[in-house]
């Protein structure tokens, strides 16, 4: 064969190939929806998610996720533990996992027979417990080292919950918080039970009895007004449930926490929630027009629900953020959207953090904003990586003729590559228009697409994050989330303050292997934007694991409020961070709110404490 | 002529005209801005606006506006005298104008020496004052019956303030409300002096000295943060000067209520305002991040201003609606926008205000949105053309083309048809993809562009409307506007039910003429729109006009309540609105506002009593 009819037929291979990985990389519609029952399927007594979902050891360095709830399930992963082997230099075996503690203690009730007869007389059988395992269940969240590490391999919780009572109505919630005014109870609103606040824990000075209120069977939509979009809905609905039978009902509200299997409507409003559409749909704040907070002084409500309104100081300012203090969040109007026309899901990567940041924020600029976009730091994409299949021969092709693509033709270097992962939804047309503008305006930064399936993936990874917790603390690898808002100046200040704080810490409390942090970039703002970290480091040689944990929590946190960071985006502050609320909050504003709670709960029957009525929060405590 | 030869000729003439019409309604790019410098002229002391801008006679039933500040200025209108009398069915003319009452009685100031003795110490010569005419000036707001009509035609307030202050930074606020607190005074924050409910009429049963604080010298951008599109702002500073600075230094902050030139920062977030391209910047809550209280007890204030937050319920809340009931709004962190690339202005006729509703409604549904589209409904389209100039020979021609084609090809009914104003705003693709969007939708509802021009006037009339209110109040016709926010399938029912209304409200007081009634809808929100209403009608022979025009301003506002629509959508409460809150606030809520405030100011000293604080939001006042 003639050399130049070789050069021909090479440059023709290599046209193919690249047009093969462009075709590859091409996002498409996906209007495949999320929207299973999640009462198929059994949950954990404490730890999180559903019993089918759990990590487990395929071979010696192999794991697999059993069950097949999520994309993330039912295949064999060679690369996680040898990347969390590697990250925190720490061994993990079958045989070095911790054992579950099966006897949980739990400390005797405090419910007086008079108390329990009146909750028996108003309520029906069944909707009143106070048997071990309720009250055990209903005495913590989901924070990880303060409640779930210390549940299921440290040792029992100081106090607990002396009740449970399930109300199924408005009603019945009047009746409960009645209850407890006449028999001078403490309440506590129980939704999913997935804060990581710390703001379930009951608080050991309290002496009067504690009953959980569970509000999981008030989960019905009461009305939906679809000349209006908006739905009244009760505020004990889970998350996964709302938007499953909004969908069946043609509609959606857009609102999709990362927790949204688990999470209720209630919770959200007290915690003042985030979704990972919030640039389409907004944050709870905006999806949620009125509520109704029943306590103890009666309804704190607007009664007439309106577009928009200037009728003096509102109501709701009082509901969001209110965590549980005043009183039991019943119901919501929402904002509900009609069925999406078109949904795309996307992915980018970019040469660098820098470059990614470079880009969103000038897509925020341009307005022009797809439902979600993420960004993830380098070792955050290679953790998502790690948690991928061994591929098949052809796949293993592709992968290689991309990872040649990146690597050596366009020069990514992967210790410094970072991704980005994209949700579209709107008509066809405006998901088209998202789509020209984001692609161009990432290619004019060194983004290239990385293909809808791993948008996809990425996205929906998000609901396995919690699992991988549950992994590590059988190690006792010592993990969790946490977020704060920043303005888009501080980002990388920020990023790496808070590495190089765990990097003391760990030194300074000679902690075994190394640190692991990663962070996502996870919502924009106008002025700035949401960074997600993930932290974790072995705890398994510590005295005080949880101290320990918490004192370099509390340091890092202060690292983020020194560098101009706010105390949290989403999380909320229960009882974890209300140490901090006065480098927040004016002492004028803090006993503005602490006057209009006396007047709603005058007894202070909502006693759980949280955010500037938790000890930490009040000076004395602070200085002791 | 052969026939076939003229019957080419006249549609060659047919096609040239309809390109000609087609090229004179097209929208194009508009970049002219309107920030002219408000001192440059001197101020009306107690009606609204600038002394150069007056509705004049020009003719007998001709009248012109003097001056050169508005589009509106300049020329004589041959249609606005006879469309008012045909509508009103009452004459005007020269002689038939009120004389205003010269010398305005001024109740006695009752500052203490010992207060004024203390004020001047703190403060330098020229920031307190007791002159009559400063305290007359401070003693109302621009309520069109109740205080204007009252001050110029009728006769003397009841009460009026007793001296006033001019603050010049933060501090001097804190030593005035010191003072107040020791002397007990009661004090009143003045911003511009446009509100429209009362909020600034002194309290009768007010027996300690009232003292107005002007916050008019605090009025500085105190820094701007182009890397995260932010700035803190002295609250004093009016609309106009702040988008003018702002503008000068590359930014904007996009709020632009119709007050603009007159209202304050301060005012706009006391009444929780709205401005007419939030559709793009937000509403009021939406542009201001954080502000500062000043109150009593100390600032009122989150201390870091972040993108976003989780941290308990948000001071922020109690800032919204205040309604000078709490302390002194003293400064805001305001979001800014980097200068606009592209602004178009366009319009559009419809058949019907249905068409024009239907047309919005599905607008929002693609959720692209111009900065600013009103529909107004035929009424109002047909009052906007009376206040045009008579058209030129060639602006004849073309008029009548249009109109031939309009009413003639198109059949729309010159007393039907109604018009939509848009402002576009955005890079120059974004501008294109909403002018696309929006064109496109309006055609499937029947609609026209109705040109730039057109809507260039429409959207820039805004400013000259209350002028127009003081050229009726001289015709002893009372006139005000008044909004509300509605759910989408309301709108009809609620337009409807105020119009009959107000026309049985007319029969009953036997009042002479017609009434006057338009509305237009001038913000689009996902669950329903804002419905403005302008109402007139002649109080010549009532006796008690004010108590008339109160009466039945009182029965509209109940058929709006009783229709579904709120109480106000962003012209606040005051004292006007009071007596309805209990219709729209639990008891519950409002209790805790109230010990709020008690917290903020326990010694009363902010008893501007408005909203819930005013006498006729309390029960007692109710009753008897």
């Amino acid at each position: 064969m003639p050399l130049y009819l070789l050069a021909l037929l090479l440059c023709a291979a290599a046209v193919v190939a690249v047009a093969l990985i462009v075709r590859l990389m091409r996002p498409k519609d996906d209007d495949l929806d999320f929207f299973y029952d999640p009462n198929l399927g059994e949950r954990f007594a404490h730890r999180w998610g559903f019993v089918d979902t759990q990590f487990e050891f395929a071979g010696p360095k192999q794991v697999r996720v059993t069950g097949s709830r999520y994309p993330l399930c039912g295949f064999v992963m060679p690369n996680f533990v040898p990347f969390a082997e590697e990250v925190l230099q720490i061994p993990f075996a079958p045989e070095l996992m911790a054992q579950e503690i099966e006897h949980k203690e739990v400390t005797a009730s405090r419910l007086t027979e008079a108390a329990r007869a009146a909750l028996d007389q108003r309520l029906k059988p069944g909707q009143v417990t106070a048997e071990d395992e309720d009250r055990l269940i209903h005495s913590h969240g989901q924070l990880s080292v303060d409640e779930i590490y210390r549940l299921l391999y440290r040792g029992p919780l100081e106090r607990c919950v002396d009740a449970v009572v399930y109300p199924e109505n408005e009603d019945e919630v009047q009746a409960v918080i009645e209850i407890a005014v006449e028999h001078d109870l403490c309440v506590v609103p129980y939704g999913g039970g997935t804060n990581v606040s710390g703001a379930l824990l009951c608080p050991a000075e309290e002496e009067r009895a504690i009953i959980s209120v569970d509000m999981r069977r008030m989960n019905r939509i009461l009305w939906l007004d679809e000349d209006n979009l908006q739905a009244c809905i009760e505020a004990g609905i889970y998350g996964m449930d709302m938007e499953r039978e909004l969908d069946a009902l043609g509609y959606t509200s857009g609102h999709d926490p990362d927790s949204v299997e688990l999470s209720t409507l209630g919770g959200w409003i007290s915690t003042n929630a985030s979704g990972m559409k919030k640039n389409r749909y907004g944050n709870i704040e905006d999806i949620v027009l009125e509520a109704t907070l029943v306590t103890p002084s009666g309804a704190v409500e607007t009664i007439r629900a309106t577009p928009r309104n200037s009728v003096g100081v509102q109501p709701r300012g009082l509901l969001f953020g209110s965590e549980g203090n005043f009183g039991i969040i019943t119901k919501a109007i929402l904002k509900v959207h009609p069925k999406l026309e078109a949904r795309r899901y996307g992915s980018l990567v970019f040469p660098t953090f820098e470059d990614g940041v470079r880009f969103l924020r000038q897509l925020r600029r341009t307005d022009v904003l797809p439902a979600s976009i993420r960004l993830v730091n380098n070792f955050e994409f290679r953790f998502g990586q790690a948690l991928k299949a061994a591929p098949s021969a052809s796949k293993k092709l592709i992968d290689k003729f991309q990872k040649f693509f990146l690597l050596k033709v366009k020069g990514f270097d992967p210790l410094q590559m970072c991704a980005c992962t994209i949700v579209m939804e709107g008509s066809r047309a405006e998901v088209r228009h998202q789509a020209r503008t984001v692609f161009s305006l990432a290619r004019r930064h060194g983004g290239m697409s990385g293909g809808a399936a791993n948008g996809k993936r990425g996205y929906m990874l998000t609901f396995g994050i919690a699992y991988i917790r549950e992994f590590f603390n059988q190690f006792h690898v010592l993990g969790e989330t946490f977020e704060t808002s920043v303005p888009w100046d501080r980002i990388h200040t920020i990023t790496a303050a808070v590495w190089e704080e765990l990097q003391n810490q760990h030194r300074k409390y000679e902690i075994e292997g190394k640190p692991y942090l990663s962070y996502r970039v996870t919502q924009t703002y106008h002025t700035g934007v949401c960074i997600y970290f993930t932290m974790g480091f072995s705890g398994r040689n510590l005295e005080n694991p949880a101290e320990t944990y918490h004192g370099i929590e509390h340091e890092l946190r202060q690292t983020i409020l020194d560098n101009g960071g706010s105390l949290s985006h989403h999380h909320g502050v229960g009882k974890l961070r209300a140490g901090f609320l006065d480098q927040v909050h004016s002492a004028a504003s803090t006993e503005a709110i602490r006057q209009a709670k006396r007047a709603m709960d005058p007894g202070n029957q909502f006693a759980a404490r949280n955010g500037i009525f938790a000890a930490a929060a009040s000076g004395e405590a602070r200085e002791g």
